[in-house]
């Protein structure tokens, strides 16, 4: 006998849970079912905080409840196969489950760096399952020297929690000359780097790890120039592939490399199965082009757009915006959109404005920290296409505002005159609030 | 002889400052000459904040150097007339200046409560002048027993102050059933009163003061139900006026509620006249109505509105939107546009959406405090009207996302799909940012 669900949800991290919440809202009487492999669902990006700020991986769990509360019945198993033309699935538990409409949630599976050595013990990449980080936090419980393979935001959000966990030597090994810098454009690396510096982490940038080596156990990694590092755990975040081995297997249209092939609407090649999240092919918002990108803000977005489509289409998937923040040390850096390098190097004629000021007023008021914006328009039509700023824990939400001026695509005029709310205790002065003066330095630059 | 100059500015609070920044980044060769009374120029929002947390005015001043450090004239003098034929004007030290063009940014005047005993000793309004705060500081050095007439934002913040300070008794009288109720729908404004009453600051709600008494000093306050309570210092904030009287002798056209009649390029009757921030009338950007509102967040944007129109109409200005935060102890409150009581008072016909959750991901996270947004959207369109939000810090720039979101007319479709960025130390998760699930709340209890 076979249960039959009229949404079936196969994947249960955040986007599967995000699919499952607003199908919940859209359907109220809908039976909905999640199934998914693992017992425990970690908080993705709160991984790298297990290992110093909270000490426990079952503090970084996104409870059952949120699915479970809202009448969501939730299945720890694995879907083998879809037979899409009859509409179901079976389980490697041998469970069948009819459905009638189907979101693929299978996520993504982090990249081994292709070098030998990274099998040894103590070499890891960042799985979100937590058996797996399990086994790397007792690593990490014994380490000495820890090097870590990207200086992207996992590997430097990792970088700083070893150093909060007391860990004697933690070294960054990162390709490109500058950390963050897929991310971010120098200058703001550069205070990121300097943050880590001052924590007494080691960074090597413009170098590649050519092996990692040792006798069982990981013992030193091996860079492009000669260079060896004593390491007892090595760490890779250098980026996740897309899962899609059970869509492939489904036949759904898929890219290995760029995920499942999906429409506007978030369909698949089969107008019953839809596909969100890391497994699900990706456009860039601001170029158009493909874009390897994967993000949770992006992967619940596609989620809540699936939901509101599965019994008649409603809602069009506004393609992928990297909108990241993250806190290194007491140093919070968020980037949304493109950098003035990306901008740049794409070929855009591009005009850039700038604004640092305290985050309180006036400036002395106790706990006020500097916050500097940088905004970056096309220099003909004036549009918003990038954003970063830093300071203290307030970036988080102004780089969400610049985020939704992005996905508005705003012209630079409209931000230099918006009406934005100020308070000694919470922001700027309404004189030098930052994103408005970026906005008009930049206007008047071009102006003049 | 007179001396001339290309843009002069009348007044040199937020709105005079902000006309005098803008305008030198427009016309970087202009010489720009800001005229203003007072020698000192406080921080208008920071008054309260003089009196506990500060400590000193002289730690709420704007300094000088955001006008001379950009080869701006600044002038401690009074513009008695303006001959705006000839275009000059004439001060109260017996100087006249040439202008070619003029920005009137004259501000507003506290209002009096029109009731007896104003004139005794120890009764304030909220002036922004130094020595009369001076005095007012002096009084609550002294005071055991304070009254506040309002319980406006103006009005909260000085009783939390007052209590910082350590002043025994302090009472706030509200007209209305509840403080903030003209900016907050009524769970906010419960929240702001349990947290003052956390902080033993008696408030009487739906009651009007009759008279200040005393024998030539405050003694008492008296209300409409004949209560007296003891006083040794009252503070009345209860709103402004615009500040129109040189207006008005200049003949420039005036409504003296409502302020110096502008058009929608911020331009007065004259041509060469301009008029901006709380002296100039406004209207509602949402209903279209005449509004009394007066803030510093639409005084800088009109402020940057005329710089950009003085030489040729570049700006539009897009009517008066309310975008308040505050910070009552440890509460944080913001709220922008409509209330929903506003709202439905007005006759519209609206939905609306809330979500709350904590400001970190995972709840457990050192510093998670709870974050609650409400949003209030027409039915119909789906368009955004207002906002409220209640929480941490970080409630001054999620208020301002909501600005943002107001001043586009955004719909509730594309804030659910929204992409944000999120991050364990900075946000609430992907799955649960509260502004994202407030407007898919909002749009799914409108559909089913």
């Amino acid at each position: 006998m076979s249960e039959k669900a009229d949404i079936l949800i196969v994947g249960g991290s955040a986007a599967g849970i995000a699919a499952a919440i607003s199908s919940r809202r859209y359907y109220p009487e809908s039976k909905i079912v999640v199934i998914r492999k693992n017992e425990k669902v970690m908080i993705p990006c709160g991984i790298p905080y297990i290992f110093g700020t909270l000490g426990e991986i079952d503090k970084n769990l996104i409870p059952d409840v949120v699915l479970t509360g809202k009448n969501i019945d939730l299945i720890i198993d694995e879907v083998t196969t879809i037979d899409k033309e009859n509409k179901n699935v079976e389980t490697l538990q041998g469970k069948k489950f009819e459905y009638d409409k189907l979101i693929l949630a299978t996520g993504s599976l982090p990249l081994e760096p292709p070098i030998p050595g990274c099998d040894l013990e103590n070499a890891y990449v960042v799985k979100k399952e937590a058996p797996y980080l399990k086994k790397m936090q007792d690593s990490l419980n014994q380490a000495h020297d820890v090097v870590i393979i990207g200086g992207g935001f996992i590997g430097l959000e990792f970088a700083d929690e070893c150093k909060k966990k007391g860990i004697k030597n933690v070294t960054v090994v990162e390709l490109l000359p500058k950390c963050l810098l897929l991310a971010c454009d120098e200058e703001i690396c550069n205070r990121v780097e300097n943050k880590l510096k001052e924590k007494h982490i080691e960074i090597i940038n413009n170098r590649r790890v050519q092996a990692i080596t040792g006798n069982g156990k990981v013992q030193a990694v091996e860079l492009d120039n000669g260079d060896k590092i004593k390491a007892d755990v090595v760490i890779a975040g250098i980026g996740v592939n897309p899962n899609v081995e059970l869509a492939e297997k489904t036949g759904l249209k898929c890219d290995t490399k760029m995920g499942v092939k999906v429409d506007e609407f978030m369909r698949t090649s089969h107008k019953d199965i839809f596909a969100v999240g890391d497994c699900s092919e990706k456009k860039c918002h601001l170029s158009g082009l493909p874009s390897n990108i994967r993000l949770a803000s992006i992967a619940t977005s596609e989620a809540r757009t699936a939901a509101g489509n599965l019994f008649g289409l409603r809602r069009r998937n506004t393609c992928a915006i990297g909108i990241f923040c993250t806190m290194i040390g007491d140093l919070g850096v968020g980037s949304a959109g493109m950098t003035e390098r990306t901008a740049r190097d794409m070929g855009l004629d591009i005009v850039t404005g700038e604004f640092v000021k305290a985050n309180r007023h006036p400036g002395c008021i106790p706990g006020a920290e500097e916050i500097g914006v940088k905004l970056i328009f096309e220099r003909d039509t004036m549009v918003l296409i990038g954003g970063q700023v830093f300071g203290g824990t307030s970036v988080g939400e102004i780089i969400n505002f610049i985020g939704a001026l992005l996905q508005h695509k705003t012209r630079a005029y409209e931000i230099a005159t918006f009406q934005v709310g100020t308070h000694p205790m919470l922001t700027a002065s309404p004189i030098a609030y930052q994103i408005v003066n970026a906005a008009e330095n930049a206007m008047t630059s071009n102006h003049s």
